[in-house]
Parts: structure tokens; C-alpha cells; sequence
């Protein structure tokens, strides 16, 4: 087998630097036509990275795609954004694509992260993540034509962008029909305060299904608070020890959950739990929980991404509505 | 307050496009020097970001820093990595830097990636994971005079390149001080096969431990078997059926220790148990366990980095050893 053709064996064959290959490769248009040629005539000859190269050029684009990591946390749900990652990386790769990581504390100094990544590099695209009602990044990308995709739907206005997300109604209502059909008729549901996209589209699910069943939902069971193990404990502790306690809690997060079995079992109940996001620590300590689809809602970003990039932008911004599934485990 | 400077006013102000812009910051060699003075004095004149763009006007360098990130797993140790990358991001931000990802599926396939990206990208060096005897990549980098440090020592030759890790073996040594001094004498090990630099580090340090105890580690409590809760808690059944079975177990993952964890509940048996790295499910289910440093160790490693690629690369390649921490909970 021949050697393998490397940038160096190019930049031989066309008498140019190694960077001048690579110039030629990422901005083609500030190289001058003559060396354009010779290398262009280098890399056909030697059948390197035909595919990649070609594109490259024919594009002028840079093929990096940016999204925001969460600052390091040891907490439960980041999880699930770094699975998300890990699945957007891949598929990113598959269509020829990699990724730069960017952080934020907010949505505010995250468009301020916008601004100094477009003026540093030459970004194709950003995958967003965290929307939510009021968030000034999607105008901020589509007033400078900044491609882009949300993994979670845009609230305010989902249909003018182009957006990937998991149904949550669908899995906490998938969660409550499963405690209905086990004979539970006094189901509480432990969530985030009211006004979160994700937060009340959770909640609606186990609206829906209480009411398809024929029973109302009972406010005193119907709680929020923020998100944590410990907030999910004390909430749980004081719904097991009213006049007329559920005999099951679905919870908005595996974190509430987690809160909510510790409460269960310090004050010896038999109450099931239910959780969503069927993260390792649900798995480790069998949690019946809401699994989210990632890769496949990453490879739906990528390919949303991309339809746009490769220019057959769409009239109409495109949508993927993905069902989550329970994993059923001990707890429910 | 004056409107934001952003890289539309330099490119207004200059006469030229915000492509253009972008490339005197990014490749000035490339843009004609009439052009380049023109847009580095409306820089000047507008303040525009003036450090990070003088810097890399000054340095022609892209500023950017890949790190592998592996393919999708639902697993606990893969978590130890996530935390790396976001303290990793985090550093790499303050320092100027952006990451970029790829994935590999093993060293060779992760050495085609050094060169599909050093190609394609501008990159200024990498961050290695994943170490191990035989390690083809940082010969591969070395050659061709990539900068890059290696989280986790390069265990061939230490000597010859930059790195930072934990000291396994004292956190495994500190697991077994800890059971020894609260009276254990018959403490076992569950690592993983020998002749892994990694693996053979750790139990290192439960035979120092116990050694330094006056006890000689008894060889049939010396067990190996791949990682994995399963593995864990197979070996561990084993372990607790024996004639003289141990009271505590050192083990060198979290995994090992979950299944570990499972066996002694299973034969309802009071044997202490200690974990490795101290992942968000050892916080969940009380296990002992030790803990690293990532922030601290993802500094670092941007720090080693930043210190070769501002040119004062030192004659001997640099080195931090990190101290981990045992986290005290209920298994010991």
C-alpha cells in the first residue's frame, strides 16, 4: 500500500508550505490564483482528502459549528446536555462538520460570546441550547443571518425557527398513565415554579393524562420548586405527611425524584416515583424515569443545520418533535 | 453610552467587509498590507476588542485547542472526562482559547484525527486523554512539532513531555488508611487487569497502604476484572462467599464499587466499600469514594499549554502530580 498522503506530501508535491496548503484549503480566496491551482492540482493528483478539500473549496466555509457548555457542575441534569454533546459531536463528523465549545452565564453575555466568536472565527453555524419564553438570542442570530438550530423549542415563536426537541408533555403523560393503569388514583406531580417552557410543558402531561382518566387534578398536589435533590426531599416530605398524601409523585427531573425516593423511604411509604431524564444516577439507584432521545435528536440538529449550510434553505424553518420513552424500573 | 463596537463598525469604519475583518485577525499574512493597516487602525481607533485581536494579530495563531471527546455512553466513568472538558472550556475561555472536539474510537483512529485537523484547521496544540502504555500519539505530535500536554501521565516516558494527572495511588492509599484506621485488617482489592498504567497506579496504593500497616496484601483478596457494575459485583459475590472473605473492599472505579455495593446488599453482609472518582452516582447512593481535582487539573493543563505556545517553552517539559481527596459518606 502506498504511503499515506499527508498535508506535508501535498505541500511537497505543489513546491508551498504546509500553510500554505492549509490556507489554500480553508481560505482559498486569500491565496493567489497561481499557488490556488498548483496546490488544488497537488491535492486532485494525489487523492487527498479529495472530498473534504473539495467541498472546502468549492464552500469557503470553515465547517465549525459552535455550542455552549455548561460551566462545570457536579450536578445531576447537566448530564443530560453533556450526552447531547457527545451525540452532536458525532454526528457533526459524519456530515464533515466539528465543533467549538463556547461558555455563558446567560443568555446576555452568551450573545456577547456570539459577537466575539463571529469576529474570531469563521463560524457556520451555532446549535443553541436552554431556550426559553424571552430569549434574545434567536432575533439577535436571525438579524445577522447567522445560521442556526435549537435543541429545545424557541417558546415565544417556535414556528420562524428552525428548532429539535423532545416532547416532555408526552413523557410525564407516559409516566402518569403507567401509575393510572398500576391502580394509582392519587397521583401528585412535583415540579419547576411556573413561567418555564419546559418546566410547564412537563406539568401539561400529567394534566392530560389525569383528565383523559377522569380525574381532576388535585391541587394540593401539584407542587413547585426549584430544581434539586434536596428541594425535591422537602416538598415530598410534606405531601407524605398531609391528611391525604398521593400513593405516587411524577417529578419534572431525576434530581426531584431523587429527593422526592429519600423522603419515601425515610418516612417508610410505599409511594411510587417516577423521574425524567433517565440519567445514570436513575439507572445506579433504579428510578423508573423519561428518557430523552439525544443522539438522535443531535443528528437531527446536524441535519437541520446542514440542509440550511448547503444551501437549500428552506421556505419555511423546519421542526422535530421527537417522543421520549419510560424506562421502567423499581420505583414505579 | 457609545453603541457596542462590533466587528460591523471596524468593517464600516476600514471600507472593507466583515470577512475581511474576521481574516486581519485571523490571518493577517493573508490580507494585502495596505488593507491591514486600514483595518488595524479603525481596531484602534473604535477600541475594538483591542487585546485578544492585537494578540492574535501578533501571534497569527488560531487560538484554538482540540480535545477528543468520546462517542455517546451511558456509563458513570465517562462522566470524570465531561467534568474535565467543562473545566477544560472554562480555563481555555480565560486564557483566550477555544476548544475544539473530535472523537476517535481508538489511538490510531485518534492520530488520523490529529491529521484531518491539523489540515483542515488552524490549531495551535492539542490536550491528550486517555494514556496508556504503548501510546502512539504523543511520538506522532512530537515529530511534527504540535504542541500538546497530556491529561494522565504518558506512561512510557514521563520524562519527555508535558502532562498533569492525579496521583491514583495515593487515593487509593488514602481509601485504605482510612478503612485500616477504623480497625479493618482484611481489606480487599477490585481493579481492573493488570499492565494498564492507570489501573496498575491505583492499586498501588492499597499495596503501600497496607503494607506501610505491617500487613502483607493477602493475594487472594488482589482480584482484577474489567470495569463495569456487573464485573464489579460478580468478582465481589465471589470475594464475600470465601472461607475468610474481607471486611472492606478498595475499589478502583465507581463501578466496581456500585456492584461491589450490590453484592454486599444482596448477601446483606457489613463490608465497608470505597469508589474512584467520585461521580454525581456515588453522591446519590452515599458511596465513599475519592475524589480529583478536574477544575484544577484543566488549568493546569492550559496553563502548560499557554506557557509553550507564548514561545517560552522550557528546555524540560513540565510536570504537575495533583493531589485527589477521599469523600467521606455511609459505605465507609
Amino acid at each position: 500500500m502506498a504511503e499515506k498522503v499527508t498535508i506535508a506530501t501535498v505541500a511537497r508535491q505543489a513546491r508551498v508550505s504546509r500553510q500554505t496548503v492549509s490556507n489554500v484549503i480553508n481560505s482559498p480566496h486569500l491565496v493567489r490564483q497561481e499557488t490556488r491551482d498548483r496546490v488544488q492540482a497537488a491535492i486532485t493528483a494525489l487523492g487527498y482528502r479529495a472530498n473534504q478539500a473539495a467541498r472546502q473549496m468549492r464552500t469557503g466555509r470553515s465547517r465549525l459549528i459552535a455550542v455552549r457548555i455548561e460551566p462545570t457542575r457536579d450536578g445531576i441534569n447537566g448530564s443530560v446536555l453533556d450526552r447531547f454533546l457527545h451525540g452532536l459531536t458525532e454526528s457533526a463528523e459524519v456530515a464533515g462538520y466539528r465543533l467549538m465549545l463556547y461558555t455563558a452565564t446567560d443568555d446576555t453575555s452568551e450573545i456577547g460570546a456570539f459577537d466575539d466568536l463571529l469576529a474570531a472565527y469563521d463560524l457556520d453555524a451555532f446549535v443553541l441550547t436552554g431556550t426559553d419564553h424571552g430569549d434574545a438570542r434567536t432575533a439577535w442570530l436571525t438579524e445577522r443571518d447567522v445560521p442556526f438550530v435549537t435543541f429545545g423549542r424557541p417558546w415565544d415563536s417556535p414556528e420562524r425557527y428552525c428548532w429539535v426537541d423532545v416532547d416532555g408533555a408526552s413523557g410525564t403523560a407516559q409516566a402518569t398513565r403507567r401509575l393510572l393503569a398500576t391502580g394509582h388514583r392519587r397521583i401528585g406531580y412535583l415540579g419547576w415554579p411556573a413561567g418555564s417552557g419546559v418546566g410547564d410543558d412537563r406539568r401539561v402531561g400529567w394534566l392530560t393524562a389525569l383528565r383523559e382518566a377522569g380525574i381532576e387534578p388535585p391541587p394540593d398536589l401539584d407542587r413547585q420548586t426549584p430544581d434539586g435533590i434536596e428541594d425535591g426531599e422537602a416538598v415530598a416530605r410534606d405531601l407524605l405527611r398531609a391528611a391525604d398524601p398521593p400513593t405516587a409523585l411524577v417529578c419534572a427531573s431525576d434530581s426531584l425524584a431523587l429527593g422526592a425516593l429519600q423522603a419515601v423511604r425515610t418516612l417508610d411509604r410505599a409511594v411510587a416515583v417516577t423521574g425524567f431524564d433517565d440519567t445514570p444516577v436513575a439507572r445506579a439507584v433504579g428510578l423508573t424515569s423519561v428518557s430523552q432521545p439525544l443522539p438522535q435528536a443531535a443528528a437531527h440538529c446536524v441535519r437541520l443545520l446542514t440542509t440550511v449550510l448547503d444551501g437549500s434553505r428552506a421556505a419555511t424553518p423546519a421542526h422535530v418533535l421527537l417522543q421520549p420513552s419510560l424506562v421502567l424500573r423499581q420505583t414505579a
